[in-house]
């Protein structure tokens, strides 16, 4: 296997300048590069990646940090918005390594070693809560980082849709369908996607005197939809209009509502969040809110290798907004 | 942040006794590294994980090759296979890097760079065809690696259901429930796992004189299901029991019959594959077969580590199996 010495003999410069040309020196000449380059390439050249991390400085890796995959049932969002992350890492140079803490106290670990030992050049993190750990120890650090969500600690740089929005559209839309007794099976009262969901479903039913919209908080597997529901419907509240913050947790309520003898749309109104790909063959079809998880995945990365490119300096939170759509479909009406 | 150096003086050896007691050198008595460590310890010493690889001559990654992420459409399977690959990762002392080439030649292409830059200490690669090239190069490469189904190329290691049983067992469920006019709706034919469940599929109904069973491929996203149960029906084909290689692909099917007005499972029973979690969820519950798929990802794990720790000196191809079980839901009748 060819060495760097080989490279600087056949392109006729010193080994430490055949080293400065590949790790893209700006001190070597542009010709010069050229020919070290091509040199490397005639004699089929590879650097151990972690010998050009230790001279260049670049792991050329993003971790991602998730503690849900598996969390959800069908997971739809969750590999869409990894295929974003994957697919822009690849255009940028780099591969992608991912940890699955199983709590806060094991993601911080995680988070300190990544950050000491230098694992990858930037982190994605997911699902942020009320008080994140997490967020507070990657700003601390000054390390390169984006999060999906809306961050409950300042200093943080984030993707996110604008979920105040994304419920009030949902829950619009069942209005203008007669819908006048509305639920919103949302997420962990933690959650700050939860809470902005929240906020958008009781504007958009506050916007309207005739509506009365309740919510109620699960977690965990999408099966607590159901105990949700029968409690909701036994404590006598009416119910023509459900608002499911994820398609799984509309597909369970879909089952439980047809289980008491409720029919959708005729008795109950529903729409999903997600559209994950097996709304379209439920029965009826799931109306649901595209909320473009591949768009997200794309954009968390380009913030962050901008940010890495910068070397940090670019400093402060940002935040990107992704658009979001209604589709609808037999459920909502 | 402390070096190498203050270790070496904080323990009372030399930086290269230091060195080689930190990378778990056998030359270093036990007394001697368990100092070195409690200095590191105590100094909250971090190497850079690239220097501990230039020194130890591992990456403590493992690196998954998947050309299908996303392919499916609930991901129940591949996210259940993720987890286990991560968490027997982990448990390892490594973290998981993902790579989903678009192409066999972009795989390919991933693969060399992967080995000769050593990206990682050994690849777990998915979704054979019968002439896999990428097999052949990992092959020819001899890097550790651990393929998740059978391989059509010798010489390779792998973890698997034993397909042809799987579908067998599907199968005799139906026909033992009075089904006699069979239905395979399979992935496509050149994929090792579809021509496996296509023979346990026939040989099921061969061994019952009363039963015809056809077999259909289909490929891309689960849609492709419809068009091909309405061509089977179409052409004047009995029907009264099908299996279908994935619950994506029952579920479609679910809503194909639904709609040109087959009861399931009263005029046609239907049973999936993989247990995803929305198939008791659907109406009616989805029968299904578990394939244990956080098994598998352990399993792949665990095998691919042994050959890393044995230096490569294991060879030749090892088959492990991992079970499968029946699930009766209310669509098998």
């Amino acid at each position: 296997m060819a060495t760097i010495r080989d490279i600087a003999r056949r392109a006729g410069v010193s080994v430490s300048t055949a080293s400065l040309a590949l790790n893209e020196d700006r001190r070597v000449r542009q010709e010069t590069r050229r020919r070290v380059v091509d040199a490397a390439d005639a004699l089929d050249y590879h650097p151990m990646r972690a010998a050009r991390t230790l001279s260049s400085g670049r792991t050329w890796s993003i971790h991602l940090l998730d503690p849900a995959i598996g969390a959800n049932m069908s997971s739809g969002f969750f590999t869409r918005f990894l295929r974003g992350l994957h697919d822009a890492a690849r255009d940028g140079g780099y591969t992608l390594t991912l940890t699955v803490p199983h709590d806060e106290r094991e993601a911080r670990a995680v988070l300190k070693r990544l950050v000491a030992e230098r694992w990858s050049d930037g982190v994605v993190l997911m699902n942020p809560s009320d008080h994140d750990g997490v967020l507070e120890d990657v700003v601390a650090a000054g390390f390169p980082h984006v999060l999906l969500g809306r961050s409950p600690v300042p200093g943080v740089s984030s993707v996110d849709n604008d979920n105040v929005l994304v419920a009030a559209d949902a829950t619009r839309h069942l209005v203008d369908r007669g819908r006048r007794s509305l639920l919103l099976i949302n997420g962990p009262a933690s959650r700050t996607f939860a809470q902005d969901r929240a906020r958008g479903f009781l504007e958009a039913c506050g916007a309207d005197a005739r509506v009365t919209g309740r919510v109620v908080n699960v977690s965990g597997a999408p099966d607590a939809a159901a105990p949700a529901l029968a409690a909701h419907l036994d404590a006598g509240h009416a119910l023509d209009g459900l608002v499911a913050v994820s398609d799984p947790l509309a597909i369970v309520s879909l089952r439980a509502l047809h289980e008491r003898g409720l029919r959708v749309p005729e008795d109950v109104a529903i729409i999903g969040m997600n559209n994950d790909d097996l709304t379209q063959y439920t029965n009826p079809r799931l109306a649901s809110v595209e909320l473009n998880a591949y768009d997200l995945g794309r954009d968390a990365i380009e913030s962050l290798l901008a940010r890495i490119d910068a070397g940090g300096r670019t400093g402060g939170e940002g935040r990107r907004m992704v658009t979001h759509e209604l589709v609808i479909r037999e459920s909502s009406g």
